[in-house]
């Protein structure tokens, strides 16, 4: 299958490129690192890249900005991050991407595990994580020709809780999260939230 | 306890107050029906509002826009319409509430069960009702001063139902769905998502 990998450069999107990369044609899509660049929170760049890529058989996003921080200080431009962001951002790639998709194609999105097991500071992301899989659920239910969509819900991978100080033992290898993104490519599921922890 | 009520008169808002009214000092709001009105896309609607009422024991809403529309049809302003409305709205009145609200208050928001149930139609409803219980389960990790947050997802209301020649057997009561709010009111329980479904 010829797959977009998008947020190909994160510690996710290295690991999908990773799984996937000796069994698919993968095209590597970035913010900024990539040949092929894409701003999600922008249409125009999606449209854009899809433009530069042709047709292709799967889209994955493991891309999108959320804000974290305490209710108290989040301000109305870190909400809209979110939702402009990784919300409409991945939202966008699917309403500017069903007609480049092929027959029995599919998308998979990025939500993450504070959807459904917040922490404090995690207001602005829980909402737009959730709000992900309410997409996936209905959308799934539109897809034309075959097409597929799932969600991915990431635990924190360790090497994130690492890199923030955090316990890295609750965490999930990277290489398992990957796995999620490689069965919902593959596989026939759809309107499904995959919850990626080991 | 002093308790508001915003979008009492709709059909969901009305059975609340119906069902509260006669235990508890209600103030009605609505968009344009009640003595007092919010626009709650508006913060400084909601502010206004506040400020006429001045402290009270809870807030309670049952509003919101949001479009239904096939992902087809659906245009940029109509996921900005339910992402403005229904969940920014609602997150307002609470980040706009909280210093109004009473020790031990609460807040009680409303999503739906397309969040969890979608249908053909209701991407960017399922997708507002979803981030709305994202929130909730995050915001009450952060409460302060003993306030509680609990998101009512009701079912399909019968009349509803009926209004859009759909079958109404699927359907619960208004009245069923009033008593989940009541019990959100007057009960402990905090971050929940309360299925108003019989």
């Amino acid at each position: 299958m010829k797959v977009i990998v998008i947020g190909a450069t994160g510690t996710i999107g290295r690991a999908i490129v990773q799984a996937i990369g000796n069994r698919h044609e993968v095209i590597l899509v970035s913010f900024s690192k990539s040949m092929i660049k894409v701003d999600i929170a922008d249409k125009t760049s999606i449209t854009k890249m899809f433009e530069k890529i042709g047709r292709v058989d799967a889209v994955i996003s493991a891309a999108g900005l959320a804000k974290f921080g305490p209710l108290a200080e989040l301000t109305d431009a870190d909400f809209a991050l979110g939702l402009e962001n990784k919300l409409m951002g991945q939202v966008n790639l699917v309403r500017l991407g069903i007609d480049r998709v092929n027959d029995n194609g599919s998308f998979t999105l990025t939500s993450g595990i504070l959807s459904r097991k917040p922490m404090k500071g995690s207001i602005a992301i829980s909402m737009v994580n959730s709000a992900l899989e309410g997409f996936g659920r209905a959308a799934a239910l539109e897809m034309p020709r075959g097409i597929r969509i799932n969600i991915v819900s990431p635990n924190w991978v360790i090497d994130t809780l690492k890199a923030f100080n955090m316990d890295p033992a609750i965490g999930t290898p990277v290489e398992v999260v990957a796995q999620a993104y490689m069965q919902a490519l593959e596989g026939t599921m759809n309107g499904e939230v995959i919850d990626a922890i080991k």
